[in-house]
C-alpha cells in the first residue's frame, strides 16, 4: 500500500549538534542515558493519539494484527519514568500518546522527531488516530484528513517564534490520502470520507458548543457557523491536525515523494 | 489569610438550563450519574496543576498538612473513569490535573466550573501550581503570578468563538498576589517573588528554546527576546496561566472582592 524513497527524519536546529546529552524531558528519554538507535532505529511507524489508554489498545490491536504478541512481557510503557505521555512498541510499530490540543501534542512532535533522528530511523510514515466531532457525517464514521484548516477554514498554521508570528502549511498528501480510502474501501468495515478537518484551540467556545461553562451565541448561530465550515469542506473538527501536518511537512515525515502523514479522524 | 464575601461560582450559559444531565465527558461524571453536591459541596479550594502524579502527592502533602489523612482508604482518583484528568479531594480540597497546554486546561476548567456550579459550592478558592521557565531568577523561586501576558507582553487572551477573536482580560487579583507573598515570606522556606507570568502555545520555538526540533534563530537572538520580557516585567515562562486568569475572573471565582486567584509557578 505505502511506497516512499528512503528517507531519513530531518530536524532543523543547528544547536543540537553541541548537545553533549540531548534530553527528551517529556519522555524521560535522552541521548546520554538511552542508545537510541539500538531501541528505536527499526521504527518504520508511528501512530499517536489523544489518550495513554487507547494508544496501549491500539498496540495490542497491532501486535495481534502482526503475530507478534509477547503474553508474557506485556507491551510496558517506554516512558514510564514521566506520566505526560505513554509509549508503546511492537515490531516496526511505535504508538505515542499527546494530550489534548496543539500545544500538548507540538511538546511530543519536536521530542518525537528528534528521537527518530537520534535513532537514525528511515522511511517513516506517522498516522494520527484521533476522536473528532463530526459535520453531517453518521457517528463512526473515519475522516482521512485531505487538508488542516483553522478557525476560518483556511489551510495554515501560525506559530509564534521570539514573539512573532510564522504562517506554516497544512498541506497532507493527496494521493496518500486517497490510497488510504481504497484500503477502507477494501476493508468495508466502517464507513470512510475524505475531506477538511478543522482544527481549534479550544472544544466548548471554539468548537461552537452550547453545553461549556460559558456560551455566548445561540442554537441558530451555532448552525449557521457549522454550515459555513461544511460549505468549506469541512467534514470534522478536532484540536491537533493542524500542528500536526505542519510539523511533520517540516522534518521529512511528509515530503514530495513519501508523503505519508494521514490524520484518521474516528467522528464521536 | 483569605478573606472573601460569600460568592457562588457562576457558569454563563443559558443552553445549561434545558440539559436534563451535563456530562462533563473528559472528568467521566455527569449530573445524571453522580450527586455532585454531595460528593463536592464542600469544596473551598482547588488547586490544579499539569501533572496527575503531583497532583496526587498534593493531595497526600495537604492531607498531612491538615491532619486528614485516612490511610486505609488512600486518594482514588475520583475520575479513574477515563485518563484525560485525574482528580483528588481531602477534606475542602480538591485536586485536578490539567495537562499542558490552553486547550488542555481550558477543557479542564469548562468542566471544573460546571462541577462547582452544579455542586452549589461557594467561595471558592482556585489556584494553579506549576512549573515554570524562570527568567533572570535562582532555580527553585516562586514567582506569584501579578498578570499573565501573552507572546508580544501584553495582558491579553485570545478566545475564538465561531471563527471571531474575542479578547478576554487576565488580570489577577493584585492584593491577594501581595498576601501570598507575605505568606511565603512568613514561612521562609524558598524564594518567593510577584511578577509577570508569561504564557505561551508552544514549549521549544514559542519559549525561544534551542534544543526543539526546529529552531531558526540564534542564541543571540533568544538572549534579545528574553531581555524584551524581562524589560517588561515578565519573571516566567509557561502554558497555562492566560487562559487560567481569563476563565476564573468570567466565573466568578475571581471578582472584585473575592479575587482568590493566583497561579503560583514553580521556576525549573
Amino acid at each position: 500500500i505505502i511506497w516512499y524513497l528512503s528517507s531519513p527524519v530531518y530536524v532543523h536546529n543547528p544547536h543540537l549538534d553541541a548537545l553533549k546529552d540531548d534530553i527528551l524531558y517529556h519522555f524521560s528519554l535522552g541521548t546520554g542515558s538511552h542508545n537510541l538507535p539500538a531501541m528505536f532505529g527499526d521504527v518504520k511507524f508511528v501512530c499517536v493519539g489523544g489518550s495513554p489508554w487507547r494508544m496501549k489498545s491500539f498496540t495490542e490491536f497491532i501486535a495481534a494484527e502482526l503475530a507478534m504478541e509477547d503474553p508474557k512481557s506485556g507491551y510496558p510503557n517506554i516512558c514510564a519514568g514521566t506520566d505526560r505521555y505513554a509509549m508503546y512498541k511492537v515490531g516496526p510499530v511505535l504508538s505515542v500518546s499527546h494530550g489534548m490540543g496543539i500545544p500538548s501534542i507540538a511538546i511530543m512532535l519536536h521530542e518525537l522527531i528528534k528521537l527518530l533522528h537520534h535513532a537514525h530511523c528511515t522511511d517513516v510514515t506517522i498516522i494520527r488516530i484521533g476522536t473528532s466531532g463530526g459535520i453531517g457525517l453518521e457517528p463512526g464514521t473515519v475522516v482521512v484528513t485531505k487538508q488542516s484548516v483553522d478557525a476560518t477554514f483556511l489551510p495554515k498554521f501560525e506559530q509564534v517564534i521570539l514573539g512573532k508570528t510564522v504562517v506554516r502549511s497544512t498541506d497532507l498528501d493527496q494521493s496518500l490520502a486517497q490510497e488510504l480510502l481504497q484500503c477502507s474501501k477494501g476493508l468495508n468495515q466502517f464507513e470512510t470520507v475524505i475531506g477538511n478537518t478543522m482544527c481549534t484551540l479550544d472544544f466548548y467556545e471554539g468548537q461552537a458548543r452550547l453545553d461549556g461553562a460559558f456560551c455566548s451565541y445561540t442554537e441558530a448561530e451555532k448552525q449557521e457557523y457549522l454550515l459555513k465550515a461544511k460549505e468549506a469542506g469541512v467534514c470534522n473538527i478536532e484540536m491537533e491536525s493542524s500542528v500536526f501536518a505542519a510539523m511533520c511537512k517540516l522534518s521529512g515525515l511528509q515530503g514530495k515523494n513519501n508523503g505519508l502523514t494521514r490524520p484518521e479522524s474516528f467522528f464521536v
